[in-house]
């Protein structure tokens, strides 16, 4: 059996430095109806506003600068419901990577046109009856590619850890910190940034209601398996978390609460009223909680990661008119 | 008859000062998409994510933070289609002034709802059948309220131009600004900071076609009245510029653009999909005129004042569906 080396602080701090000035700085936004409403100060990380409009860009994008030159020729394959497609298919657009991207069938338009715009070879298969790690890994050993999974890999996390690197470096120390998690490659890396610049913040790991495996996985100790659970938030669909991210997590996280699908329309309707943004479904899933906890968090100051805002105009539409 | 004393930089520096601390200092953003189509570099400075949504909260703080006793105690008297509306509500509660807001009978409902919720006393009239500034003239005098105009006075518009100020503080000179008007105020406060901080760029105003009064009176040279136009550009249903507005603007803008409804719905679907913004069709303006002007544009550093997010979210729902 292998033994995984997890990744540090110090490999999100290496991870910054190698996405400087490709990804955006991306703002933090306060709202001063959140915090009237809430009794609290809450400072939102807009990672909806990063490149290809998630905090996928920035783990994919760390993962390909490392490749070495073997790799970067014969190329990347991914495989994601969305964003993590997209970043890995910017991200190696910019770097002069070929890139293979496997998507399910029931990805959002707007995310399968995006990650072939950006140049990906699109590779659609079906989420309920075929198992995209298998294929993945097959093609990769086929043609050599590097497969980058899309939360369980060192890279990935410690890429990902840069955006709360960044609000605590802009906001200073927090009493909470919420992180939506379908894998928990944010989370994870989320959590090495935490234990580093904010010890004594708590951090809260959000998931759908639906597919509360993270949760189950946290609470018992060990990695909860799960069918594709039925929720709107298309980015927290995954089955169970990772052999990297589940240690790093039970180790630094304090809990893992859950949403509804109807708590997301309401913040995602909260977003746009409020604070003029799209914001995906998944992407809202660590506000919701923030909500649900609202008396607990009475006086203190809140981080809220925005995920992302990828998702069809129509089906954001309907959405928001109820 | 009296004299006028226009605003210059001097005026936009001080207002900057008086507003620090108060206004948010609102993000620049890129698109890598919009740059690609366009082929040209183009600067968003997103007002839509200052406070109460909208720029105006800078005009309407920068002219009650200058107040003198009398008038604190007072109070001020406002009128506006929404957004100055807003600004001054929120100013008042955060100065301890009361405001009394005199709003149109069609004004979007949340609009409204957000002038009430920042403790302003609101007073429909109707936009088609009556004076709003007869009506606020007649309030101002029975109680001693101040009236703060939505655009033609001198504070209001030193207020505006910070946002200009701030965008090119950010990103340096650039060859071309694009900026809304209705009655001009933000567009006379960016031509003073154009000319003080990026002398050799291009100023251009956009109105809606429907409603091209600023256009035809910036070229034939003297004010332009029209009907109240019709146009989903709400903010920009002004009749005509004003004594401080326009002679700025005549001196100081390059030209004035028009948009149609349809490229403003455009826009608001590329700011969503693309941007992950929620603008309204006000807002739009500036961007719609870029894509119009697209060839004259191709390799230069262009600006946009993106101005506003305030938009009922069932009207905002429809308009992105088509």
């Amino acid at each position: 059996m292998e033994t995984l080396v997890l990744p540090t602080y110090a490999d999100v701090a290496a991870a910054a430095e190698r996405i400087k000035g490709h990804a955006h700085h991306t703002p933090v936004l306060t709202s001063r109806t959140a915090n009237r409403t809430l009794g609290a100060e809450v400072f939102f990380k807009c990672e909806n506003l990063q490149r290809m409009g998630a905090f996928k860009f920035r783990g994919a994008f760390n993962a390909l600068a490392k490749f070495d030159e073997r790799q970067r020729k014969a190329g990347v394959i991914a495989f994601s419901s969305g964003n993590h497609a997209q970043g890995i298919a910017l991200s190696a657009a910019l770097l002069g990577i070929p890139a293979t991207i496997i998507m399910p069938h029931d990805a959002p338009a707007a995310k399968k046109a995006a990650t072939a715009e950006y140049g990906g070879n699109v590779v659609i298969y079906d989420r309920y009856s075929e198992d995209r790690e298998a294929i993945g890994r097959k093609l990769a050993e086929q043609h050599g590619y590097t497969l980058i999974p899309p939360y369980d890999h060192p890279d990935v996390i410690a890429g990902q850890g840069t955006a709360a690197k960044e609000l605590f470096e802009e906001v200073g120390p927090l009493d909470a910190l919420f992180v939506c998690l379908g894998g928990g490659g944010l989370l994870a890396g989320t959590a090495l940034s935490t234990r580093a610049l904010a010890p004594d913040c708590k951090l809260y790991g959000v998931e759908p209601e639906a597919g509360n495996d993270g949760q189950r996985s946290f609470r018992s100790g060990s990695i909860v398996h799960i069918d594709t659970p039925d929720t709107i938030a298309d980015g927290a669909q995954t089955q169970h978390l990772g052999s990297y991210t589940f240690p790093i997590i039970r180790r630094d996280v304090n809990d893992i609460h859950t949403a509804t699908d109807a708590e997301l329309v309401d913040c995602m309707r909260f977003y746009a009223e409020r604070m003029k943004m799209v914001v995906e479904p998944t992407g809202c899933l660590s506000f919701a909680a923030v909500r649900a906890l609202k008396e607990q968090l009475k006086g203190q100051r809140v981080g809220v990661i925005v995920t992302g805002g990828n998702i069809d105009l129509a089906r954001y539409a309907a959405l928001l008119a109820g």
